[in-house]
C-alpha cells in the first residue's frame, strides 16, 4: 500500500478539542440568543442543484465547487438561496417564517489570510414582514448575541439602500454612474475616503460632487442628510425607517453606544434594497466585519414567485473565532472531562468502572483512564499534564480502607470519602 | 429571467423547523451524553483530499462525491477517515485520544427508501487504547445515547471478529472461503437462516459444516462456543475478550435485557479487527441497525504509521429520527417560541418592543408579531393556530389600564399584571 500524506488543501482547517471545545460553546450561545429571539432551526443539504445555487449568474459558477457527476450538483455558498427555495418550495410554511440556520458554506476561492474556503455561517431572517420592527430586531441580536459572547467593545453601523439610491441626485452626477460610486465607496473601511476619493477621480466626478459624497458619507445625524436629500422620495423614505429603526432599538433596549448611522455602509450590490447593517470590533485586531445583514426582497425571485420581503443577517463564527483568539478571549482547555478516574489495579477494576458510572449518571464529565501508563504515579502524571480539575483515586489501599481518594487538583488537597457521597464531594470541588 | 423550479436532488432532505426542534434535541443529548462520557469535541472539513478518502481503494472512488477542480477534493463519506488524518497529522494529540465528531457525511450512491445520500453522523472513538474498558465502555456509551432519547425497546448485540476468524476450523471448510461465507452470514437480518444457509449452500459446504455453522450463530451461552473453539488460538482470545466486557458491562451498570451476545454479528468485513456490536430497535417498525461499532487497528494504516489501537462507534441520526418518527416518539412543535407579544396598536408599538425585550432578556424565547394580521383578532388566530404556550397582549386599553394581559392559551385563563410582574407571571404559566 502507497503511503499518503495526512495533509490538507489549503483553505481548509481542523477544529482540535483544544479550539472546539470553546468553539462549540460559542455555536451554543449563538442558538441560544436565536431562539430566545423566536428564530426556529433549519436544516437543508450542503449539497443542492446548481441552477438553484447560482440562478444562471456566471459569476457564481466560478465560486462553487462543482459535484463531478451527472446531476449538476454543487456546495451551497450561502444560507440565504437554500432559504429561498425552502421558502418556495414548501408554500404552507408560515408569515412570517422566522428561521435560524447554522451551517457550513463553501466557496470555491483561492485562499487568502482568514479566508476560508470551507466555513460555518450562522444565520437568522425573517421571511414575509415588511413591518421596520424586524428589521431594529435583527440589530438587537446582533447586539445580544455578540454582547453574549462576551464582546464589549464593538459597533453596529447601520444605513439604508434607498438612501444610497439617490446619491447621484444630491452630488449630482450621472444616475448611470450610481452603482459604481457605491462599489467603490464600499471599500472605505479598507481604503479610507482618500483613497476611495483617487478611485471616485477616475470616474471625471467634478470637485463639487466629490465634496458632497465626503460630506454624505461622513455625516453624522439624520438632519445634516434630511437638508441634502429634500425631495428624493426614496432617500427621504430610507431616513424616516432609519428614525423608526433608531427609536425601535432605544425600546428594545440596546446601548447607543453600540449601534451607530453611518450613510458610508453599502454591503455589497447584488442583494439588499432597504437597511443594512454590519458590526465590526473596535478593539484588538482589525478583522471586518463579524456580522452583517439587511433587508431584501429579491428573495424568491429566482423561483418565479411572487416578492416577498425579507430581512435578515449572517454571524461567521470562524472570524470571530480568530478575532475573539487573537483577543485572548479563548479559553482553551486541554479536555472536556472534569474528573479523571485512576485505573491502576487490576484488583479494582469493577469498582472504578463503577466510580466512572456513578459519577457520569450524575452529570458529571468523567474520564476514566484507559492509557498505557500502569502505575499510578504515570497516570497521576496524566491528569496533571492534562490539566484535569478532579483526579478520582481507588486501589487496594483505598479498598481496604473503605474510602475513595478525592483530589482537588487546583487546591492540590485530597481526602478520602465513601461511595455514597462521592458525587456530592466531587461536586462541591468542581463548584469552588 | 428563466424561472428555476425550487427542487432538491432525489436522497437529500430538508429539516423544516417542527422537524428539526425536535431533532436538534436529540442531537443536543447525544452531544450531552458524549461528552460525560469523557469524549471531546473534534470539527474537520466535509472537503477532504480525495487520496486520503479512498486510500487508492476502487470501490470507494465510485461511492464518493468528487469535486471538479484540479485538486482532486471530495466530501468525506464517514467520520473515520478524518479521524484518521487528524490523527496522523496531529502528533501531539494525547493517548488515548478520546474525540466525538457530529457531522454531515456523503454516499454518491442512488437512492434507496431510508438511504440518503447527505446524512448526519454522530461518532465516538478512542483511539490508542488497547484495553478492553474502552470496548465496554462504547457498548455502555450506546445503551446510555438510546435511553438518553427516550427508547426502551432496544438491544445491543455484540461479537468478537477473532472468534469469526477461527469460524472455517470448527466447521470444517477451507480457510480461503471464511471471509466468503463471513459475508454471507452478515446479511441474517434481512435473509433469516434459511435465506443463509441457501447462499451457503452455493459455496458447496458439507452438511456437517452447514449444522456447525448453525448451531454456532444461534449459540446463545458462551460455554457452547467455548467447547466447539477449544484450541482455536484467536477464537479463545475474543471469547475471553467478550466475557470481560460482560463483567465490565455489569459494573458499569448496563442492565442484562439491553445486551447480547450474538455470534453472527459480523459488521462488514473491510474493517474490524475485534470486538463488533450494534444496536437494534425491538419494537416498532424494522429500521436496522441505528448504532455500531467496535475495535479496528488499521487506522493509520494508509498513513504509513505504527498501528494505533482504537474503539468506536456510530449513531445515525437520520435512521434514528425516521424511526422514532414512525413510533410516535417525535414531539413536532409549529414554533420554538414560548411566547408570543401581540403588536396590534401603533400607539404601543414602544412598549410591545420592549415587552419583548424585557421577556427574553429573562431568558424566555419570545415572538413579537411582525406579520400582516392588524387586527387583535386576526393576530390572536394566528397565537392559536402556531400553538404559542402564551400570548401577551397590550394595546390602548391595556396602557390607561397599566395593566399588561398574559394569556394561558392551554388554560383558556388571562390575567392583567403590570410590567414588574411580567417575567414572573410567564414563568410561572409555562413551568405549569
Amino acid at each position: 500500500m502507497k503511503r499518503i500524506e495526512p495533509t490538507l488543501a489549503g483553505g481548509l482547517r481542523d477544529y482540535l478539542p483544544e479550539d472546539m471545545i470553546p468553539r462549540q460553546k460559542m455555536l451554543d450561545t449563538i442558538r441560544e440568543v436565536f431562539e430566545r429571539y423566536g428564530f426556529a432551526p433549519l436544516d437543508t443539504p450542503a449539497l443542492e442543484k446548481e441552477e438553484i445555487l447560482t440562478g444562471g449568474d456566471k459569476e457564481f459558477k466560478k465560486q462553487i465547487f462543482k459535484i463531478k457527476n451527472s446531476e449538476k450538483l454543487a456546495l451551497r455558498f450561502d444560507l440565504t438561496v437554500p432559504l429561498a427555495r425552502v421558502f418556495a418550495l414548501h408554500s404552507d410554511l408560515g408569515r412570517p417564517f422566522k428561521r435560524y440556520q447554522i451551517g457550513k458554506v463553501w466557496r470555491g476561492e483561492s485562499q487568502q489570510f482568514g479566508r476560508y474556503r470551507e466555513f460555518t455561517q450562522c444565520d437568522a431572517d425573517v421571511v414575509g414582514s415588511a413591518n421596520m420592527m424586524a428589521d431594529s430586531e435583527m440589530v438587537a441580536l446582533i447586539y445580544e448575541t455578540l454582547s453574549g459572547l462576551g464582546l464589549k467593545d464593538f459597533k453596529i453601523k447601520i444605513n439604508n439602500r434607498k438612501i444610497l439610491a439617490d446619491l447621484y441626485k444630491v452630488a449630482q452626477f450621472s444616475k448611470r454612474l450610481n452603482n459604481q460610486v457605491l462599489r467603490i465607496i464600499d471599500k472605505i473601511d479598507k481604503q479610507g475616503w482618500e483613497g476611495v476619493k483617487r478611485e471616485l477621480a477616475g470616474l471625471k466626478l467634478s470637485e463639487g460632487s466629490l465634496k458632497m459624497i465626503e460630506s454624505f458619507i461622513q455625516a453624522k445625524a439624520f438632519d445634516e442628510i434630511e437638508e441634502l436629500f429634500i425631495g428624493s422620495k426614496s432617500a427621504v423614505e430610507g431616513i424616516e425607517e432609519l428614525k423608526t429603526i433608531d427609536l425601535n432599538l432605544k425600546s428594545l433596549g440596546v446601548p447607543g453606544d453600540k449601534y451607530s448611522f453611518d450613510f458610508s455602509v453599502v454591503r455589497g450590490l447584488g442583494y439588499y434594497t432597504g437597511c443594512v447593517f454590519e458590526a465590526v470590533l473596535t478593539e484588538g485586531p482589525v478583522v471586518g466585519t463579524v456580522a452583517a445583514g439587511g433587508r431584501y426582497d429579491s428573495l424568491l425571485e429566482r423561483f418565479g414567485s411572487v416578492p416577498v420581503q425579507a430581512v435578515g443577517m449572517s454571524i461567521g463564527i470562524d472570524r470571530l473565532f480568530a478575532a475573539l483568539e487573537k483577543l485572548g478571549k479563548i479559553e482553551k482547555r486541554k479536555t472536556i472531562s472534569e474528573v479523571l478516574v485512576l485505573n491502576f489495579d487490576k484488583a479494582c477494576e469493577s469498582e472504578v468502572l463503577k466510580i466512572a458510572a456513578d459519577l457520569r449518571r450524575a452529570g458529571i464529565k468523567t474520564d476514566l483512564y484507559l492509557g498505557k501508563e500502569e502505575t499510578f504515579k504515570g497516570q497521576f502524571a496524566y491528569g496533571v499534564s492534562h490539566e484535569y480539575p478532579v483526579l478520582v483515586i481507588f486501589g487496594s489501599k483505598e479498598k481496604e480502607g473503605g474510602l475513595i481518594q478525592v483530589r482537588d487538583m487546583k487546591a492540590g488537597r485530597q481526602a478520602g470519602v465513601n461511595a455514597a457521597g462521592l458525587v456530592d464531594r466531587v461536586k462541591s470541588v468542581l463548584s469552588q
